[in-house]
């Protein structure tokens, strides 16, 4: 039961409402479910090139020569892909596996930016799309990777996911910190 | 009472514990408060320049020699203003006072583009920002306004107040259309 509250989103309750449904079951059914979680868990791979989570290395994405493969989009955790993919982002990622953490903007040893470095040099990407959170920790994370960056190479233009007011959203509701975003954010106007 | 519920945020139950306060409290009291109200409404003006509501004509913004008059932000209503000088915006503003409306783009009468047109003839104004809201009908108002801006002339700089992710939202949580937004809107990277 201890290992049942490890799993995300599951706290004590759930979990004890998770053991007992795994008594009631039949035996066969829990064992069944036992070992889809660990052909899962086999199955997982990191890409060696983006290092996203999937299931071949390189991954599905990494792979795909119809994806934009000028364009590097980097996030910060493996799950962000999901949600780009979502919104229909058609380059390639690189995933940091972690962020800068805490007011000491302490840097995970693990983080996967000296793999960049590597994996941008005689590369055909000819920009780099930082899309780490617009928080605090977010933004050292980004502030670190434009560093690196800019100090291994000028070629590559390096740019930033917009801040600003979201989709849907009203004026008259969003925190004066969005509008001064979208303030300084302006553009130019390029649509009717 | 009927008088009250017409107040914004003001439903029929809060209208009704405001009659009886009114009732209960000295009748000296309730003449004063009428009379505030009445002084207000008296007070309040419409700003001949941007349309803005204030006490004077023209408002203490446009009245304001230390603001940046290169720049004009156009918002909907005159109640935007107020979120804006609380974000830290710094230039002037035009009211339009109004919106495209619906799906069949019905322009409203008294909608103040005319007027902007006609204030900008002549003026220092570099640089007209839209800020209408960002839905369907605040991009329709805005594109709009583009059209008639860039038929009258192309000296001025024609702008957008960004969209994309709120400040302190998390990539994780936001919808898609703010994802897709955020990618399209990326800029160069400027910081550290």
């Amino acid at each position: 039961m201890t290992a049942l509250t490890r799993l995300p989103g599951i706290g004590p309750k759930t979990a004890e409402r998770l053991a007992f449904h795994l008594l009631r079951v039949p035996k066969d059914e829990a064992l069944a479910l036992a070992q889809a979680i660990e052909a899962v868990r086999r199955a997982i791979k990191t890409c060696g090139v983006c290092f996203q989570v999937d299931e071949i290395d390189p991954c599905r994405i990494c792979s795909d020569e119809s994806r934009d493969r000028a364009m590097v989009l980097v996030v910060e955790e493996s799950s962000d892909v999901g949600h780009f993919e979502e919104a229909g982002y058609q380059g390639l990622y690189h995933v940091l596996q972690g962020r800068v953490a805490g007011l000491q903007g302490a840097v995970p040893s693990d983080l996967k930016l000296n793999a960049l470095l590597t994996r941008l040099r005689g590369s055909a990407v000819a920009e780099v799309c930082l899309a780490t959170n617009p928080d605090l920790e977010g933004e050292a994370t980004a502030g670190l990777v434009v560093e690196r960056l800019q100090a291994e190479s000028s070629a590559i233009r390096v740019t930033r996911i917009a801040r600003g007011l979201p989709a849907g959203s009203s004026i008259a509701q969003v925190s004066q910190s969005i509008l001064a975003d979208a303030v300084e954010g302006r553009r130019s106007f390029d649509g009717t």
